[in-house]
């Protein structure tokens, strides 16, 4: 098992590196949310109601975090487009979460109440496709093909990945390489997006487009595997989620893939039982637990996360050293070191 | 009552003038079914197999073939960029087509089963979003602002009034403004859209990209009306639909309105048990045509539509005479006229 030595020293330089990437951009993220609440305004009342609830409770704001970021370490001061652009990427981001939401049938989110659980499938459906629709209205309004080319590209792939997702739900037997293909879609492209809006806004050339492409597409790749850790680790109920979420919806995550692999035929029939047949006892989610820490299905999962990370770092190599670079190489492991 | 002269005749001239469109278009809406099938590939098979089955299944693609038309009557000859948004306006109707099958828990869709109810809730939301980011994304390719501005528009507009309509469901205490409020948004908004869409790639002046949006406007409009009227008529059997849908899940539509304003005590109570508490027995069908025949309803409604036809036929005095204005002057007698 990967052993962090010093934990409270980790601590403090992980809660540092997030503070330190909003010191940098907090004016600007200050914009965004302003931003975002005059656009999601609506005369029909529910509209704001709805979406402020969700939007309000919070998250981190990591997407729109890393656009201010990425323009303003290519050298974009300016702001008002990285802000307008943040703010889609925030709209895209919260309609996935309407949608997955309602297709989950979850009733927490962000440690309270899901806009489902309070107003209804029906509205949230509806909501997440108008903050959807109005996140081109602002793309268009900031004028740039290429943005609404990268965004559209994006939605377009998360849907996709969603689907998938939904296909390969409960089946035990999912592959490594088919559920890094499900979260590749459905979680990083977002952040890939996010990351290379901000290098257009900043007029820079096509290799460091992509090279914040790359760097965003890894680092949302170990997010979201750190994110399936954290499902299974007591570190969850700190933040307010309650721990074990997926294993009741029987999502297949990749510490699932893993203790399946690696378990014997009665581990395999238990993982079957659980998470195809959605036959669960009390003290299943202890013995899952059990399983995966036996197999070290979730520190192995935090090293390939790890990985990922690595390739999202690195992808950074071309660009001129800087506060907001440094930022964004810490972030990595703050994405990372979450997990503990 | 409105009465039909020679209503053999009047029906014939219909299916006419649905021919004659078809017929001026038929190439350009051929290239737009290949479209269609090309651009929902996805490598994720429900996709594909998901939106064929509601695309495939037909409806008469009044919408495409109102970008086409208003594009041809413009003077656009070459076809591509219409056929392209020709088909994303299409996707963004079959997109909404899904999503509303879910906030209604329709079973029905077409004539056939829903796709919800083949596929469930959770994939219809998903390929939803999924064609909805294919459309954005055709729209990219095309590459016009103007066009991106009015489809994403027209998208939130879609939304809203979908979320209106949510909300004043069941409430048979719902004022025709209001009424008329939902539809502009949730059916004329797309109406409107397609065929505004057809002056810009013809790069004409924006008094005909206004003409173009009020004569798709209120052709919407009227439509929306007809339709309303139709899931009260006998006529709905024969276009393969279930009569009495609406009624059954409570919506409150014009004919309702008009009845509940024009009825007793007595019976505004049995409008309130049957489309607000949905207590619904035996004969309460029944009672609700006999209802609104009574007190005109259907056929106002219709006399509604007709004026708003009216201002659609109007809307397109400045276009100088050719066959396919006359085509667009006549599916407005089409679109009413289907009520018998």
């Amino acid at each position: 098992m990967a052993v962090v030595v010093s934990l409270e020293g980790e601590r403090e330089k992980r809660a540092d590196s997030l503070d330190v990437l909003l010191g940098l951009v907090k004016d600007e993220l200050e914009r965004v949310n302003r931003t975002i609440v005059e656009r999601m305004h609506s005369p029909v009342a529910l509209i704001p109601q709805l979406a402020s609830h969700i939007i309000a409770a919070g998250g981190k704001r990591l997407r729109p975090m890393l656009t201010l970021a990425s323009a303003k370490m290519c050298g974009y001061r300016e702001g008002e487009r990285s802000v307008k652009l943040a703010a889609c990427v925030e709209f895209i981001h919260t309609a996935t979460l309407l949608h997955d939401d309602v297709v989950d049938e979850s009733d927490l989110r962000r440690g309270r109440e899901s806009a489902n659980a309070v107003w209804g499938n029906k509205a949230s459906v509806l909501v997440g496709d108008f903050l959807f629709s109005r996140s081109f209205e602002l793309m268009v309004e900031d004028g740039s093909l290429s943005v609404l080319a990268i965004l559209s590209r994006a939605s377009s792939v998360i849907a996709e990945g969603e689907v998938l997702q939904l296909i390969t739900a409960n089946d035990t037997g999912t592959s490594e390489a088919s559920y890094l293909e499900v979260i590749r879609a459905k979680t990083a492209a977002l952040f890939a997006a996010a990351c290379r809006v901000g290098g257009v806004v900043a007029a820079r050339p096509m290799a460091e487009e992509l090279a914040l492409d790359s760097y965003g597409l890894n680092l949302g790749i170990a997010f979201q595997l750190v994110d399936d850790v954290l499902d299974y680790s007591a570190k969850q109920a700190v933040l307010g989620k309650a721990v074990g979420d997926d294993f009741r919806e029987g999502k297949i995550t990749l510490p699932v893939i893993l203790a399946y692999l690696r378990g014997d035929e009665e581990e395999r029939a238990f993982w079957r039982r659980t998470l195809e047949d959605l036959d669960q006892g009390e003290g299943d989610l202890d013995r899952a637990i059990g399983l995966m820490t036996r197999h070290a299905c979730l520190s192995d999962t935090v090293d390939r996360a790890r990985h990922y990370g690595a390739m999202a770092r690195d992808a950074l190599g071309i660009f001129k050293p800087g506060p907001e670079k440094q930022a964004l190489l810490d972030i990595v492991d703050f994405c990372i070191e979450r997990a503990y």
